[in-house]
């Protein structure tokens, strides 16, 4: 049970119950109400505007009947009821975090340890099952990639992982682009480079929040494909020197690529982006991209570049990555907003093909939701 | 021509030339050489990382030669060109700006006097032309939407209009959707509300940044399509009140779409957000799938509900919107993370189809910068 008290002449009301006590204002609880002349019961959206309610607005009675608290609200004199469970979960009477850098719930960040666990799941599964794609989402949701294995080797599968989630979001690049490369000895000093891990066209505002690359070729030694946790790599350059972290999101870095014909994309991003209440929220990373920064004043650039070194080499340091071969037939996708990929160097000749495509998360995070909302998964 | 002065051992020089006194960084300067090792000719990519630039580099020696600046770096005792305008143009040593929800250069905020003067051009010329289509993209990048006039009264004319400057946005709408009202008599009073002016998908995250709504028929009285510059109702939300300009920036909003069958959009983010070095970059304003705000501690609730109910009455003031009507053959863009739009009501019965799609301002903006790069404009 409970109990309830209208407080400062019915501006807000404070709810005691086993969970504590949670003050809730007039004005919020009237916008939230649920009744079908405030919201829409088939789809659920608001039918009124705050416009609608008036600003003098207070409540005037309150009670708890069972599982609900009804309110009533003057001038409206209008009676709502709500549900005790529905206050608890939306409750904001709490103290504020304070600590910048927090991740949303069901985040779990991770370093080279989850090599022995890489979210993997078969393609055919996920496609038909849809238990099994809830819960391969749900692991790309948490660690922010995810492979596929058993998938067909034919050229455009890579739009069918796509239609398990979401839609492609079509660039300059196409709706897909090739990667291809010959692996021969005289190549095999460059190809054997590698790439330093980075998240793909931080140039670009918004950037693809989803990559899917996927393999139709790979006869080269070498060449795996490696992801490092870029939220991972944001925390400990934070446990290393706060004042690190705190300058690359402070400031804005510059990104650039204008290395096509009509082509002439530019962002001004931080590299570690945090919401304005300190939740982790992205990181961009890409040496070949960044653009000179001008936006970090002279007094604090030498530790603006002091941190932005000390992130590469964190992302470099190989305690952090996890490094998987694709096969043909596997494809893995990564949260290009926090997980940052590359490919190693070859060691050997022959060929590798991969097509790769851009998505988003909105479509990803929605079907995941769907899902868990029509067949919650057991506690973990 | 000018002076040049190495300083504090190297770590940094002090360009003094017609412009006044510019600080520069060795390892920015390094960080940002055009030499072919270090950018690749053909496409401007940075061939290097910072871990290829030693922790210990200072310059050794700097010499103004013409138009360039030359300077030797140590250890590694390589010497680069700097053009002094280019240097001029990314100089950073400068006083930081203090006032947030700044807009960024070429953004002219805007009221209901733009009536006068409404972004428009002719989908004949911007299509054949391509000063035209850059001095239209100008304008919309300037205020935020633009009108196209006399285009094909054709399903599927949209994508034309999207194909001038980027990629259509698919999401869970399509790749396009279908707007039909069939206005008669008796839905009058239900169609004659119109809509409050909103931004589009705010649950949705990234958000589409552009949105195209293209008339197709429109026989009815009335509906005329109406937008409102966001950024110019966040600034004079500020100008009247700066304290709940702040608290719409500094919390977080919730947005949430669920009326359809496997979707469950959500986000988090601020009404009116801004960089972490305070550039407005966003307005999200939805009454119909804003979600229970429980991001704002209860302190500042009655606070936050003041801001937002002022923000709301700003955009319903019809000094601040520009009104027009879509004719077919006819349509809009709107810069949807800066501009609101809605429909009015109708006066009278008929029908009216608009198609609408949304697409992204990455592609937008690039292709008016290359344009702008090829046929830089006469100085306005």
């Amino acid at each position: 049970m409970g109990n309830v008290m209208i407080e400062a002449g019915g501006a807000y009301l404070a709810l005691e119950t086993g969970m504590g006590r949670q003050r809730f204002h007039a004005v919020w609880l009237r916008d939230n109400a649920w009744d079908a002349e405030t919201r829409a019961p088939g789809n659920g959206q608001r039918l009124i505007a705050l416009r609608d309610i008036s600003p003098d607005i207070r409540i005037e009675a309150a009670e708890i009947a069972g599982t609900d608290l009804n309110v009533t609200f003057a001038p409206e004199c209008k009676t709502i009821s709500y549900d005790l469970n529905w206050l608890e979960v939306h409750a904001y009477d709490r103290p504020t975090l304070t600590e910048t850098g927090w991740t949303a719930p069901g985040i779990e960040v991770w370093d080279g340890r989850l090599m022995a666990n890489v979210p993997v799941a078969n393609f055919g599964a996920v496609s038909g099952n849809v238990e099994a794609k809830r819960d391969w989402l749900a692991k790309v949701a948490r660690y922010g990639f995810g492979k596929l294995t058993g998938g067909p080797v034919t050229p455009g599968a890579l739009f069918k992982v796509v239609e398990l989630f979401g839609y492609v979001r079509e660039t300059n690049y196409g709706r897909h682009f090739e990667v291809r490369t010959e692996v021969n000895p005289t190549n095999l000093a460059y190809t054997g480079l590698g790439l330093q891990a980075h998240t793909d066209n931080p140039y670009r505002d918004p950037v693809p929040t989803v990559q899917v690359l996927y393999c139709l070729e790979s006869s080269a030694a070498g060449g795996e494909n490696m992801v490092v946790d870029g939220f991972a790599a944001a925390l400990r350059l934070r446990e290393e020197n706060p004042d690190w972290f705190d300058v690359l999101t402070k400031y804005c870095a510059r990104f650039e690529y204008a290395g096509e014909k009509g082509v002439r994309l530019r962002s001004r991003r931080p590299m570690i982006e945090l919401s304005p209440d300190g939740e982790l929220i992205a990181v961009r990373f890409n040496n070949r991209s960044a653009a000179a920064i001008t936006d970090v004043p002279f007094d604090d650039m030498a530790t603006y570049y002091a941190a932005y070194r000390r992130l590469g080499e964190i992302i470099d340091d190989p305690a952090m990555e996890v490094t998987f071969r694709l096969n043909p037939g596997e494809c893995f996708i990564v949260d290009n907003t926090r997980v940052l990929h590359a490919r190693k160097g070859y060691s050997g000749s022959g060929t590798r093909w991969l097509q790769g495509c851009y998505a988003d998360k909105d479509g990803l995070l929605s079907t995941l939701a769907a899902l868990e909302h029509r067949m919650p998964e057991a506690a973990e």
